[in-house]
């Protein structure tokens, strides 16, 4: 423990006021996580990594910087970690999901903005965050309005690199976004001095591909009904695949998967069979909120699966492997990535077909459109979005939040009586 | 005035609810812009161009379209005109600055989103706009994440080609910006069925240029102390210039710039010489929304420039008059267009540039920094410009707000307030 405050002091942090940060979460962890009943024993391993979250994990970070390696930090699912690892760069994802971010980031950005953002300058503002502090170079994108004019605020505190992302998906866009991924490869190289091979980046294309197909096979046994894992619990899962080692994870998540199956097979749920099912689909839920899923939950109804970022967007889609030259691995990587249905696309077409997909495999009863306060790009697309579901005679409600308690108990009553319609 | 009413029930407009709209129109403009002292008398022309807003410009629109001609509308200064007109068709502004449409654009909108968009889509889901009924293809952009979204919506109603602007100004930006360009004169050339030629679009690039050349001389005229026409004025002139007859207005804007010119020559003007000076800059004002200037001239200071898209954006810097080829000169259009420093790029150093040179030339005193709620990309650049102007010394005050009239007062007071603090 004193080597850990050690560590965080080398890191320029905030001691005291990361205090108050770290003494809050275990009694929330407690009340979300570890009172659920009747959770698979493979959940020990994420509430450990929930409970060093600063700690472990960082040292890991350090001990990889102090053998000369970097680190870097990303806020978005289209950053192609696969070409980081390959330069022998670590990458985690640095989005903030927690309200105690939130008034350090309105000090420099307006309050009308998402609290994702806000939440993610405010951690570095705030110097609480050991992941912003280990980060050598910091990954942003032109994805948001909010987000592409944060890193310019940001870059006066970190140094920011930015992916320019394509907002719209014609054969054209693919070529820039190629292109960018090019660049990306660039920066990293020279990030880390190390050359990208096509040997290595082969390693990392496989790798990450084995960590999408860790979490598809873990989200696939949440089909069943009575499901296996609570919603709670796989997007903690989702949310730990951001900063975890990747290796330890696939190997954690894969033994989670297989305790999902046998209990599939033996007919156990954590939920009572027929209980109301939940696809949410939305802004992406950034580590510790867990708010939305919380109070579903509580509600009586199963989260079965998520379209979102911290959802089926991160692993959905594999690289193709059979590339040989870089040239050719770039392509596959530009591919897969311009596959991600964001509605930061326009149209976005994919993001229906997806939902309406998702519905169907996860046998959802119903749809909660999760949308983040200020975010425009989901919010305008729910328009789109409820005339497709509604067509098709499909439940559906909108939540706009933000990461603040203040709407709990507004927002637990109307799930409960969108719940209580689903029965 | 019979005939307007059939010309607008043949442009299936909701006749009751435009009456409502109309209506109010009078006393307003009455109140904002007759009632002021010592007006130009050249001023006589864009009164009359509003009091005939949805009836003489909308028969000439109509005349053009009895013709074969195609009208297209466009929400945004990055819109070529030239290449609109060169293939024949008739470009016209179309944002919307009222708040009468507002609700009908939340209709289909998150209200949570900038009232020039809600606006804009309101107006034409409302029926109300003559300029939007009498449209055969609507020019959207990829600017900011409302608008790039709202488009989808639009497009439900109505036709919508969506430009793509980068989100970066880097040479390859430009290079596809060129692109765009060319895939945008492709598009009139198909809704005219007429061949843009090299002729024809020398002849419409310098036509813009003597509009933009004409409000040039105009805005140059407002650096004089006393200023020789008022910010309300002068305002409304630009929003005029969006879908008037350019040649008209050319003509009727040099006249009075003429008249500005001879003011100053007799050192006469519309606010005492010592009259506190303002520079607003910020979000786009479309007409008929003047309520900032409104405020601030109540208060006794003079608008004496506007570094927005109804502002300086919509005319600083020329075309490039020397290209012989068609690719010359979308060449020379695609680099003044991207010349334009609006908020939606990253990183925007130039408009930073614009900001304080125009301090100097216009000899403000403080800058009014104007954001319509909700936009995120001009709300998150305030921290920069903010800092810049505060770094020399130049005092500053952001203004958030809507189309409502909810916040006048309070508006009021503030803007009061900062004036008294620079006289
Ligand atoms: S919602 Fe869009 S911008 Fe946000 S992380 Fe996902 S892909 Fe990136
Ligand atoms: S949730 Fe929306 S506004 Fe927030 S960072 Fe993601 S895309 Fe941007
Ligand atoms: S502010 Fe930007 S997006 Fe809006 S009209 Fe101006 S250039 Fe276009
Ligand atoms: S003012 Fe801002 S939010 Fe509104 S249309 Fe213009 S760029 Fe978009």
């Amino acid at each position: 423990m004193t080597d850990y405050r050690r560590m965080w002091s080398d890191l320029n942090m905030d001691l005291e006021k990361h205090d108050q940060l770290m003494n809050a979460l275990p009694l929330v962890y407690e009340d979300v996580f570890l009172r659920q009943a009747g959770r698979p024993r493979a959940m020990d391993y994420f509430d450990s990594v929930v409970a060093e979250i600063h700690s472990e994990r960082i040292a890991e970070l350090q001990a990889h910087k102090n053998q000369g390696g970097k680190i870097c930090g990303a806020f978005c699912v289209f950053v192609p970690v696969e070409i980081a690892r390959a330069a022998g760069a670590i990458a985690v994802g640095l989005c903030g999901g927690s309200q105690f971010w939130v008034p350090d980031g309105e000090k420099v950005l307006p309050r009308n903005l998402c609290p994702l953002i806000k939440a993610s300058v405010g951690a570095r503002l705030s110097g609480t965050c050991p992941y912003f502090q280990s980060c050598d170079l910091l990954i942003g994108e032109t994805t948001c309005d909010g987000k592409k004019k944060a890193w310019e605020v940001l870059n006066e505190y970190a140094p920011v690199y930015v992916m320019d992302l394509p907002q719209m998906k014609r054969p054209r866009d693919l070529a820039a976004w190629r292109e960018e991924t090019g660049l990306f490869l660039d920066k990293m190289e020279e990030l880390t001095g190390q050359r990208v091979t096509a040997e290595k980046l082969a390693v990392e294309i496989r790798r990450q591909n084995r960590l999408r197909r860790a979490l598809e096979r873990l989200y696939r046994a949440r089909q069943a009904d009575p499901v296996p894992v609570s919603g709670k619990d796989a997007l903690l899962v989702t949310q730990v695949g951001f900063y975890d080692d990747p290796d330890r994870f696939i190997e954690r998540t894969e033994a989670l998967a297989a305790e999902a199956e046998e209990r599939i097979a033996a007919g156990e749920g954590v939920f009572g069979a027929g209980a109301p099912r939940i696809l949410v689909t939305g802004t992406p839920m950034a580590i510790p909120n867990w708010k939305l899923h919380h109070i579903i939950e509580s509600a009586g109804a199963a989260v079965v699966g998520e379209e979102t970022c911290t959802g089926t967007r991160f692993f959905a889609h594999q690289v193709d492997e059979g590339g040989v030259t870089l040239e050719e691995q770039l392509q596959a990587l530009a591919e897969r990535y311009l596959k991600i249905n964001c509605s930061c696309f326009t149209p976005n077409p994919g993001r229906i077909e997806d939902i309406l997909r998702l519905v169907g495999e996860t046998r959802a009863d119903g749809v909660v459109y999760y949308n983040l306060q200020f975010c425009h790009g989901y919010a305008v697309e729910y328009h789109a979005v409820e005339k497709a579901l509604k067509e098709r005679g499909i439940p559906v409600m909108k939540v706009e939040t933000d990461y603040g308690e203040e709407d709990t108990g507004q927002l637990s009553t109307r799930v409960e009586a969108f719940i209580e319609m689903l029965r």
